[in-house]
This record gives C-alpha cells, structure tokens and sequence, in this order.
C-alpha cells in the first residue's frame, strides 16, 4: 500500500536536512518520554491492542441503530464530536444525507439550535449517543438532560433501549448509565478527549453512518508500525513535528492546514483542537487554523501572499480522487484538460505564489481519501502532535486552560436569578 | 430603535478614553479620505442611492425562481457569495431548507463537489446566478460553462430564462449575458467584490432565499447615517477601528471574531475576507480568525487562554433571542434557569477568565439577530475596515496578491498536457 509522504523542500531554506541530524538526540528522548508516559499514552498502542469483542459489540449496536433509527443526535463537544464528524464529512454525500442522520448537539449552549432540534426529531425515530469522558461537562449535562426527557416522553420505559453513553471509567454519567441499564462504552482512562477518536467515541457514530471502521484502524495501525521507529532521518511523522518546531522558533507563530476539497472542513477542526490544545499553554504554541481552497484564496489568499509574515502552511494533498470531470466549451487553455489535473495546477501555482511571498509550505502527501488513509492520517497526526508537544517543552495532554471558564460561569449562574 | 453598541472596557488597560483623543485628527483625516476616494467608496452612500427600480427588478426575479425552481445554484467565488451565504445561513433553519435550495458552486476546483452536484440536480428544477465582477475569475468560468452546459442540454432554449448574471460594467460574462440575453445585474464599478453584498450580488440570492430585503437595507441606511461622523468620542463605528489598531500596534496579531450562536458561522467567514483582504499587504495586517463558542473552547480555549498572547477577541453578543429553553431535572443549580442566561452567563465567564488570562476583549453587542440588524452590522464593519486600513497605511480597496497564484495556476495548465 502507498504510504502517507512528508515533504519539507519547500520552506524556503528554513529546513534542511542537516537541521533534522541536530535534533537526533532530542527527538529520540521525546520518542522514548513518549513510551513511558503510560498516564496519557493509552492511544499509542491502541490499533493493535483494542479488544475485538469490542469492535463487534459496537457494530451489533451501530447495526440495530441503523435499522430502528431516522437519526441518531450524538451529544458531546471538543474530542467527544470533532473526530466522528470529521470522518462522517468526508465519507458522506456532498447533498444528501445517510439514513439515519447524524446529529451533533451539547457543542454550543444556544436555545434555538436545542428548540428546533427538537421541534425537527419529534416525529421521527431517535436513538442518542451521549459521549462526556468525565460525564459532567455542563454543555453536555445540559442537552442530555433535555434530551432524555424528550426520549422518555416519546418512547416511555424503551427509552432507555435507544440510548447509548460512551464515557470515562467513573463518574456522575457512568452511574446515570448503570441505574438505568443504559448500553455503555468506555473510554480508557489514559486516553485524553482529544485523542480519542479511535475508541468508541469515534467508531459508534461512524459504524451508524455506515463507515468501515475496520479500514480506519487497519489504516492507524500500519501508521503505529510505519511511525515506532525514533529515527528523524525516516520517520515521517517526527519530522513534521520537528518542522513545525523549527518554524516557530523562526517566529512563524501561525499554522494553516489547508486542503483542497471542502470535505476536509470538519478533519481541520479535529486538527485544529488536536494541536491548539495540546501545544497552547504556558504562553507558548504555534495557533492553527485552517483554510480551504480555493475559495480562502479570494478571502485569506491576500493575506498569506502579502501580509504579516508570521505564518506557514502545512498543505493536506490528495493524490488521486475517484469523480472527475473533463473540461470542454470554455476556452484553447482548459478544453480537453481534467478538472483534478487543474485544481492540481492550483496547488502548484499557490506553492510557488506563497514561497514567493515568503511563506514556508509543508506538505503531505495523501495517496487517497478513503478509510484505511483516514485512520492513518489520524495516527500521523495525534504522534507527531505529542512529540511536537514534548519538543516545545509543555505537556501535550493536559488543558488545564478549559476550566477557567468554567468555573467563571458556574460561579456567575450560581448568584444569577 | 435600539442601536448596536461597542465595548471597549474589557481590554485589559490596552485601550481608554485618552487614546481615542489622541487619535482623533488621525480619524477625521482617515474620515475625509474615505469620503474622498471616489473609485473605490460607492458602497459608501450605496444604501441611501440604490436604485428602488432595481430593487423591485431584484424582487420579481426572486419571485419567478422562487416560483418555478426546486435549487438556485449560486456560482460565484470570496465576495460574490460569503455576504448572501452568511445571511441565508442566519435566517435558514438549522435543519430543514427553504425551498428552493440555495446551493454554492465556483468557490473550489472540486471536481468531486460539482460532479456530485450535477447528479443531485438533474431531475429538479433549476435556476443560476452567475457573479463575477471581472467576469473571468477561472474558478467561475469553469463552473459556469459545466453548468451552462448542463442547462442547455436540460432545458434547450428556454435555458436563457433561468440564468441569471451579476457582473461589472464591462468583459466576457457581459457580453456573454448580451448575446444570450440572460436577464443582468450589474455591480458599479466603485464597490469592490468584499463590499458588494449589498447590491444585487447579496441581494439577489438573499431575496429567493425570503430574506426581508428592504429591512437589509434599511438597517445599513440607519448605519450610514449614525457613523457619518467623523468624531472617535462618539462614532462606535470609528472606536471599532482605532481599537483593533492599537491592539495591532501592541503586537496583538490575531482577532478572533467570537459568537454563541452557530448560525452565525459565514458572518464570521464574511468578515474574514472584508478585513483580511483589505489589511493583509505590505507586510502588515490582523489576521482574522473566527470562533464559534461553547464548542471552541473546548478546542482552541485552552490557546486562547494560556498559549502565546498575540491575540485579541471581538466578541459578537446577542443580547435577546428569540426562542428560548427553561431547564429543568438537571440539578439545583440549573433548575428553573433559562438556556439563554446560561449562554450569557458562559459569555461573561469567558470575558472574566480570558482577561485573567491576558486576553483583551472588544465586544459588539447586538440587540438582536434579524435583517435589520444584519444591514447594519454588515455597513458597520464595512465601514470600519475602511478606517482601520487607512490607518494601517494600507489600501483598503486593493487585493495585488490573490493575482500572483493565478499566474501561475495559469502558466502551470499551459505547459501541461
């Protein structure tokens, strides 16, 4: 099988090889801490130890939720959606909708989103997926809450078939769970949200929408085998963790992932909270964000050719795609040309626009988009984010940050009327 | 009628009183230039000038396609469809779409999405509005004709009566609509593509999608008349602008443009293109990023919290909604508590915990989210980026740099087979 390919010959001489040989001993003391931090790296190992009787009973249940079910409202927000939403985006239709929809809800606190969902699931058939690893996310509190009076209303003492919690090892939603015999899966304890899209928190909602989850993890398992290896001189993914190390000690304080297919909107947003998280903390970290063109190129495209130079792209470039079109009756330049090989030419030409401009591009190479490459692409990125993390100097598996808030608001609501 | 209003006192000792006056012949001069800069201002007095003729024209046209089309496919690219996209999303449902469907084509090289597309509306009824103020933007031409093609072989010759064409004064799709006889509206050629929302370009679209047009514009009216007013001490509109640049000129290099609500989403990507298009060049400029709260704090909160402190917020706060949830079995905190005063409790604990944590906060409060206060929210920041990029030193109207991939996209296709 192609493998997923790393490319840095376009930093416009911010990285050669010779900086990677420098980093050797470094990057072979983050791999090695990597190993060793057992509290937080349940997900290193996970595509070869995750238990097979598992995978089983979460397709059992996708597959009765798929036969019973108009839409399945999956609750959760941050790692508990962005990861399932990224890959239900991209191995769905651009207009039409699986059977049963997917939902999302418990991501924002906004009333209107909550009433008219549920004005719109009120005659339809409801199953939920409630994911929250330490079970009292307030977002999540809030939405299940409404939401499980609505199903009792509905479906009376079968409620509690139609509900499935995916949650820590203890906690306020575990015992919810167990009283009222609710299907429940488990989130290992040393699996942080963020890096949790390869347990049930991801593969449920994927197996409803239909998603070969056995690709996805054969795919992150060839990336397990293809990345245990400490060596920068090949191993892909260390080194873009170190390129990204080397830009932003070069003041390049911005990253942009960027693609070419609008499907990959949601893959951006699990990236984006996968390294902001992880990398944001004791006033350091590169910010990402994520731009997709070439509709960004008549938006942002201004800006990364010309403005403040204190960003690069990292750039997601899909290699074949499976529907396309030849060009004809427009003009002596495009008739006869394939629509792919011209979004291609894009790529390039923005490569060599954006090096102009000063702007160093990374890019990886993506043989296909299809779920053996999703799983890997998924590992890729969740090992190269720890060893970014580690050579920045933080912790990549805390988010101690989150709960300021938090708290701000609980005190708030609480002297509230 | 209650106005839009701008906070500047959660900024953390960045912005008083004092530096308002100290800027104040800065402004007015800012101000008498914009006044004075006749190629590029018509947008300026455009809610007051627009022709009623051509707004009725607008409005029959919405009305025949509302009337004989299942999807009004809108091709166009940045300017030419984030403004229509950001209100038809604001006054869509979440979950079921007017009819007819308002879909999106032009604004990428995919050729997965449009062959999808073409798939999709084959069997329906189907209108075009084409948009291109050049009239040779590639990614339209190559929607257009594929399109156009499509229309043709579908409806013969009656194809010309359901394409419709936006463009300027003159080039190819002009004199493309002349010789086919497509029914034409034309953007004046002193509003540039990112602030052309307000003409036919938004309009259009807008009016089939069943958005209140007139309010639209009255809304932007009440705005040119409130901030046609050259004092910073009193102009909300001018002190938006001064802000952000002294928040720049203290290394503050991102704004994130923040909401509660996830309708507001391409607001957010409106804005983007407006501010970053007008100020990224020379080497200079905010980079614009948008956040949609609760969801991203669990995402890029902990950043924004405690990572590099270049950044600042402009918060969007929604001070009335219109549908509204009373809580209830969940716990005693939250019992008896509306949704919405959890939302804006979320909203002050936010505020509290990212000035604790360095992060300086502008916010624009909106009465409430319906057409009028989108015209005038719309004029708000088109009128504010013109100042803010005056007094960046920049040319606010101009966008060299999305020329410089084209080129080579170009030369690239040339030299390919």
């Amino acid at each position: 099988m192609k493998k997923i390919s790393f490319d840095y010959n376009n930093t416009i001489g911010y990285i050669k090889e010779d900086n990677f040989k420098e980093m050797d001993s470094i990057v072979r003391d983050a791999h090695y801490k990597l190993n060793k931090d057992i509290n937080y790296n349940g997900w290193l190992r996970w595509p070869s130890i995750i238990d097979y009787n598992e995978i089983k009973r979460i397709k059992d249940n996708a597959s009765i939720i798929r036969n019973n079910s108009d839409v399945l409202v999956v609750i959760g927000i941050g790692g508990s959606y962005l990861g399932s939403k990224a890959s239900i985006e991209l191995f769905n239709d651009y207009f039409e909708d699986k059977k049963p929809l997917i939902i999302y809800a418990g991501n924002s606190l906004s009333a209107s989103y909550l009433n008219r969902l549920i004005d719109f699931i009120k005659d339809k058939e409801v199953s939920i997926n409630v994911i929250s690893k330490s079970g009292d996310t307030t977002e999540i509190t809030i939405a299940f809450s409404i939401l499980r009076d609505f199903m009792e209303s509905k479906y009376g003492r079968y409620a509690s078939k139609r509900i499935y919690v995916t949650t820590g090892e203890k906690g306020t939603l575990r015992e919810l769970a167990f009283k009222n015999k609710y299907e429940t899966f488990t989130i290992p304890s040393n699996i942080g949200g963020r890096y949790s899209v390869l347990t049930a928190v991801g593969l449920l909602p994927m197996a409803v929408s239909n998603i070969d989850i056995d690709k996805v993890l054969k795919g992150a398992n060839e990336a397990m085998n293809d990345y245990d290896n400490p060596d920068i001189m090949t191993n892909n993914c260390y080194q873009y963790a170190v390129s990204r190390n080397i830009l932003y000690n070069n003041d390049k304080k911005i990253e942009a992932l960027v693609n070419y297919e609008p499907k990959m909107y949601y893959l951006g947003e699990w990236w984006k909270q996968l390294f902001g998280e992880s990398e944001g903390k004791d006033g350091k970290g590169i910010f990402p964000v994520t731009l997709t063109y070439s509709t960004d190129l008549h938006s942002l495209g201004q800006y990364v050719q010309d403005g403040e130079r204190h960003l690069f792209e990292t750039v997601l470039h899909l290699e074949e795609i499976d529907n396309d079109i030849t060009l004809d009756n427009i003009n002596d330049l495009l008739n006869g040309k394939r629509l792919s090989l011209v979004n291609n030419m894009a790529f390039k030409g923005v490569l060599t626009a954006h090096n102009n401009g000063g702007i160093p591009n990374l890019i990886i190479n993506i043989p296909l988009l299809d779920e053996y490459y999703f799983g890997y692409l998924i590992y890729f990125f969740e090992k190269s984010c720890a060893i970014s993390g580690y050579l920045l100097g933080v912790n990549p598996f805390d988010q101690p940050g989150v709960e300021a808030y938090k708290q701000h608001m609980l005190n708030n609501i609480n002297e509230s009327k």
